[in-house]
């Protein structure tokens, strides 16, 4: 395969960025890769495991000799570390990154770039699991899966097919979104289901007999809440970052919620059933998950 | 092994009664089975399984002989099937069901059976897919799960013993619980869980992109919401037969949910962190599911 970066500075070596790297490596599509990051024990566990060749506490010294960048760092984090990047950036260098929100992120971003802007291309590649650090990379992690880019007015075309040609090399199915439609749909199929996953173990702890009533929860609580074991820094980020549209997607889950308690209350069997029976309708359409999708208890 | 039932009538052959009677089986812990059921076609596919021997429409002619019966209908149809078996039953035999729901459907019985009401004792087998169906039944489904019994102060000990030994015979690890402690617990872990995961796919739909929307759904939306695949019709009646302890536990998720819009609408990052880590560190104490959990897409 075509390489893709000559070097490669993944910033933020953890679960997606340690991923990446690993895809790109096993692709042969990438020369040298460097681990930038706050956690020196995390990148230490990163170059045992052959994920990068050098690591770097720096940014300037991180950047030097760089063609390619991908900030794989919670989305709060994501302009500061591309503006303490930029300066020390080869000309030629493009830059991408992995967050889940893209509006607010790609904005800073653009703000933080100023004329150099056209050389940054948002990517969200939809995949990861509840665990996170580059100890639970896998090279098979991101295969398979959609990774979506926003591109704004300002970004370059040759940025774009660069950044492209890095998420395919990993084995992700490509596509293009703006941003803010990114932010409206995320909202709802990820940042909500996580919002109710949390919701409902913060429900069942404060019970009175929460111990008692975990230890009888079986598949429905198991798999209904398996990412509230999700790092909360990184969540705290994103639902903060995707606040108006978070708030928007919550509001309809109140508001289904309501209604389900409606019928409850009256005992409107019929209402029940319909709004039951639709539900069951839409989420059987949903076909079975990709092959790199994982699954923990 | 000990036969627990030389004659066992399953009414409602689905994917509990139809797994149990297959475990006996293969355990040799039984003689004949007799299935009894509204759908004809559920009761052909079951006899072609090797589930039950013989099939039977009517509940005078299914009750005839037999020593043990499971009642694995959907909530609301348990007491009237056992008000429509009890008088053509032999003076021996004991009933057990399969009900998520207890204390409505228990005192129903016991009321349904009068002064035979110590025959019963009440009985949730912990396991189950979001299939349903003499088609999905599993020898192994319940091996290993845990079921609850549920003897009131009318159930004699000997009925308890027999019933025991039944879904022990399955597999099962069966231990013993008070009405009103199983409601409140499974309200809490079981029918919260479900009718959040309806909620879910129900505020996903109603949204003005949801066919887009949903394509990007990946593992958080996936996992959160497969148990809204499950039988609108048997959800519909767990939901209002455990309807006050459903209301209360939906009360707290509400709760719940607000607390984290709160959070999110003030921007109180240290506020969400902590509310997130919580769910987290009591979401990671959960152990893996049991062997015999299944999962699907």
């Amino acid at each position: 395969m075509k390489r893709v970066a000559e070097r490669l500075l993944v910033a933020g070596v953890g679960l997606i960025g340690g991923s990446l790297a690993l895809a790109l490596r096993r692709a042969g599509a990438v020369g040298e890769v460097v681990g930038l990051g706050r956690s020196e024990q995390n990148l230490r566990v990163a170059r045992a495991r052959g994920i990068i060749d050098r690591i770097e506490r720096d940014p300037c010294r991180a950047a030097r000799g760089v063609d390619l960048v991908v900030v794989a760092v919670p989305v709060g984090a994501i302009a500061p570390v591309v503006r303490a990047l930029a300066p020390a950036l080869p000309p030629e260098a493009v830059i991408t990154d992995a967050g889940s929100v893209k509006g607010p992120v790609v904005r800073a971003v653009e703000r933080a770039l100023g004329t150099t802007a056209g050389r940054f291309c948002g990517a969200h590649p939809i995949a990861g699991t509840e665990d996170s650090g580059a100890a639970a990379a896998a090279d098979d992690l991101l295969r398979g899966e959609r990774c979506v880019l926003t591109p704004t007015r300002a970004t370059r075309p040759a940025t774009v097919r660069r950044v492209r040609a890095l998420w395919k090399a990993a084995g992700m199915r490509v596509e293009t979104m703006g941003l803010a439609e990114h932010d409206a749909i995320f909202a709802l199929v990820s940042h909500l289901p996580h919002l109710a996953a949390f919701a409902l173990v913060g429900a069942v702890a404060d019970a009175g007999r929460a111990r008692r009533a975990l230890a009888f929860a079986a598949g429905g609580f198991r798999d209904g809440t398996r990412v509230a074991a999700s790092s909360p820094e990184m969540w705290t980020d994103i639902l903060l970052a995707n606040r108006a549209q978070v708030l928007a997607a919550l509001g309809r889950f109140e508001r289904s919620c309501e209604g389900l308690r409606g019928a409850i209350a009256r005992g409107d069997r019929r209402r029940l059933l319909a709004v039951l029976a639709r539900a069951r309708g839409v989420r059987r359409r949903l076909t079975r998950p990709p092959a790199g999708a994982r699954r923990r208890s």
